[in-house]
């Protein structure tokens, strides 16, 4: 497909595209005439990837670069350039704690990782996402004990589970790693949307009877 | 407590504490003398909240007041000032699709809503941060029919009964909505930095044999 079909079909403005080809993001077109090239399918897949990470996940393009360039890097094996991907992706909002706090965090995190058995993976993105939240509850004085966290941590060890099927429904490496890269992105405001949704339910269920009726 | 030990003890400057009483974010505290007021642990749990909202949920000064209003607003029954609280918190990210897009989003999400019989609430800020999640799965031909969703709705489902236990567990009416609020924020990054050590782990776990052992 040309361009200006490229872009109907991705709804990404022809403008937009050329930056991303400009910057790398996207491989070039096979060239036809000295001013036009052709596109295929997996343009179409990468500009979906590229507006996920940039649109949804807001990552800075110089950054989304190295995410994709870990996703080609077919030197790797599957599982490192996976990792490297991921751990691409930035971790999200730090906490404000200091550093005392943060280390009684990362104590409790790693107890959680012994309690759990997640010893194949060390220091990774997540980690420092859970350390940060934890030290932002500790701090702020709000439960987050081992026996808080567990129930959320097995939880969230379900939904990678399903994550990772879903993604091995992708049959190339490469779209896979695509795929894992974008659904970790585009399924985190799902996760929390349903979350708040779920809230809504349950404490209409809890409390609808009025106030007085729970003691 | 005075206002130096309310601030070393939050570790919030007494500057920002002066901020939030100006704006109505924290209730003044007890006058001593012409200079000097007396403040109590309901101040340092309600500085705990202002600070989750505002530094970690990022809700601007406006909104967290209109929140905290909610919470306080004795009139009402609990559930409905549960719901106004947590409908005030912001969104979070929405979606760059199409109004057909968002329009099919919102047929998915009503029949996953009918599928899951979460029919006891209606339009929330839950459902509209779920539904532009789906637009922009389905506008990047990314995976999220039903069948997809299902299995994260269904976790979506037991993480909120954990999340109401724990708020129950705090005894005060007052005390379980700022509860409510705090944790709604404080435990999002909590499950997504949850979630990536749970795809680290098991990313190791399927794919560390390397490339080519899995067909």
């Amino acid at each position: 497909m040309r361009l200006a079909e490229l872009s109907e079909r991705s709804g990404v403005p022809t403008a937009t595209i050329k930056y991303y080809l400009r910057e790398g993001l996207l491989p070039p077109g096979e060239r036809v005439t000295a001013t036009q090239a052709e596109y295929g399918e997996e343009h179409l897949r990468r500009l979906g990837l590229v507006r996920a990470l940039i649109q949804v996940g807001r990552v800075p393009v110089a950054r989304a670069r190295e995410v994709l360039d870990a996703i080609e890097d077919e030197s790797l094996p599957q599982d490192a350039r996976l990792g490297t991907a991921v751990e691409s992706l930035p971790p999200g909002r730090g906490s404000t704690a200091g550093p005392e706090v943060l280390k009684a965090a990362g104590h409790r995190v790693a107890e959680l990782r012994e309690e759990l058995g997640w010893n194949r993976v060390s220091a990774t993105v997540g980690q420092e996402m859970l350390v940060a939240a934890v030290a932002t509850l500790m701090q702020l004085g709000y439960p987050c004990s081992l026996e808080h966290l567990m129930p959320y941590a097995r939880l969230a060890g379900e939904l990678a589970a399903h994550d990772m099927d879903l993604v091995e429904r992708f049959e190339a490496p490469t779209t896979q790693l695509e795929a894992a890269v974008a659904l970790t992105v585009l399924y985190e405001p799902v996760l929390l949307g349903l979350r708040r949704m779920a809230h809504a339910e349950e404490a209409t269920l809890r409390y609808a009877d009025g106030p007085g009726t729970r003691t």
